[in-house]
């Protein structure tokens, strides 16, 4: 059986990420959803945002959701995981995740990343800007799974 | 009649932002500086900023100045701008330009956003190495318009 | 009255290139599609690809095409435009047309050059994707205006 | 039974894209090698590149090769295969695919492309340098596989 | 005597920029380690981090360093340093350098900056990772020199 | 004595690179300018370049002007250069220069690379763009030294 897993802050988790998951389902028999958080920032919604993502996936059994306050290769380590997977916007994505996945494979004994490109539709669709859109008090549900 | 929308921060407006400007007015009619800015931030300086540009181009009529605390594309709509303009000086800022074109045309009914090139004698000039200088007790005027 | 040049071999004129000019259309008065071709390379197409493009655009008065065996500058100038416009799908492109950009304008006393980014669903459609298509005896119709 | 496409020109097929193969074994179950090739062009060679290769993996029943003079999509029909797989190196790879992927998807009725980054210390080995090497009449053997 | 002037933050000082060091007395005479601070900011730990890089090179005479609070081009000058270096791992850092350069260049009468290529297999190795991996108690002397 | 060598084809060679000869010189106690070739193409003008590159430093005895064919790092052995020197202009040429900087280390038993950023003003002159200007009969010598 081979799992991925897909981590990210997720501030919220948007139409992208979820593109991402089920791309990421065609090739894999399971992701993992990891919400990486640091507990000495104000992280008081990380329930919430697992709730939420799960929620996303109540009837997907091969999805599960989870918070983790660790190194990511620790994360893979535990679900025994064949490759981390990202969606990469951009060249900024890009060298973003080069060097995460550098990091990763040099902690993590040759830990996989394997990279999707993220649609070119939804290049505009990010964390950032749907926070934005949140602020000034716009609609952000056709942004959300 | 074309209007042209420019916003930023301008923080503080150089020499490298009034070059944008008076290249837009070889294409547009008019040129609306619009300076985003967030009341939840300590920005109490807004005020001087707007009358810092104002300034600038008191002898100007096609040039207003104008600070928001919205989305960029109502900010358009108010002005029924035809498009962004945008100065780039670099491959970073090209691809966060095209983020933020890409979430403007979906916002905005297919806002046009258009780019010039940077001048490459200005590329050192940007609100951020000014701010360093004033920081250290330098003289900025010389990047100031 | 505001003229934009764009420029290109257009081997073939695909529907990304329509778009560009669609926009530009919206932003200046007339726009003159240039085809630039060398005389020493067997380029014995040029008329029928002038003949294309001029039939797409019979319609429309504010569009010409023209073939030129001449430095961009020089067709700019007997045409007085106001810029050169290009799109651009990638950092490759945008550095490619930066270069380009810097030599127009040091050669054509100021020429100016803006961008439009190139629609991400159109990222796919070059003339050397289409003429790849052609090759293989598939369909290109869909990809052509 | 997920299948892996992995194409290029592969003139030479190098250590580099050996070590993508291998990788590309820890996640799908079969991988097939796919060398691309223009009949129009001088590639008398195409046989002894595809027996070369051939003999890299004569023991692996998993991977198979074979040159194709086609559009990759029908290539990937033919296998069913779940994706194509890609080794990116640099900002320059990473556009390359990314144009790739964006036309294959299109042709291939939403065919996947998934990318490894290249080993870092592999950066340097690429077909072309390894023929530069050839042609001054250097080794070439270490790095072959 | 060719002087060069290494700067930046070194929070911490890793294997990577001890590599740009070694690598710069290959050329130069001498070698200043600059460490900027602000002293706004709360880094009392400043005293600590000079004396951990001056342990490093405590037998070599060719090294000095030193913490400084003010302009790069203020420093170099105060060494009469004939150049600038700085490794660089990744598209992002160059165009970060560029800007830097620029503006160094402008304020320090021509300070000239060169580049060197960070070893790829060292390009996972950042302050930042190195922090982040201190943050969950791992263990980080294989990356400090 | 430190020896820089500095690479091209320089067909022609420019202004561009007579500011990285001359800012080499700053660094170096000497530079070797290699023209590489290749005999089986048609490069019957390479004694012609060798001596227009030679009358632009005849009263230099610390630049050698030489062609060879063969690779890079045989050069620098010959001359015992303490590194390649080279000039960026944009993130293509930082990406190019990478590869065969990683080429050149792994060959050349640690052959050191060293980059200076082009001068911004200089980014429109290359040898391609003033072999262009020189096909339309346009008057070159602005930009050879």
């Amino acid at each position: 059986m081979k799992t991925a897993l897909f981590t990210g802050t997720f501030n919220p988790f948007t139409i992208g990420h979820a593109d991402i998951v089920e791309r990421s389902l065609t090739l894999f028999d399971k992701v993992v959803i990891g919400i990486g958080y640091n507990p000495e920032k104000a992280t008081s919604d990380i329930e919430e945002r697992v709730a939420a993502i799960q929620r996303v996936y109540k009837d997907n059994p091969r999805v599960t959701v989870e918070a983790y306050n660790d190194l990511t290769v620790e994360l893979a380590k535990r679900h025994n995981a064949s490759a981390i997977v990202k969606g990469v916007r951009s060249v900024k994505d890009f060298e973003y995740e080069r060097e995460q996945a550098e990091f990763n494979k040099l902690l993590g004994d040759g830990l996989e990343t394997v990279l999707f490109f993220a649609k070119p539709e939804l290049t505009a669709i990010s964390s950032t800007t749907v926070r934005q859109l949140k602020q000034f008090g716009k609609d952000i549900t056709p942004f959300l799974p």
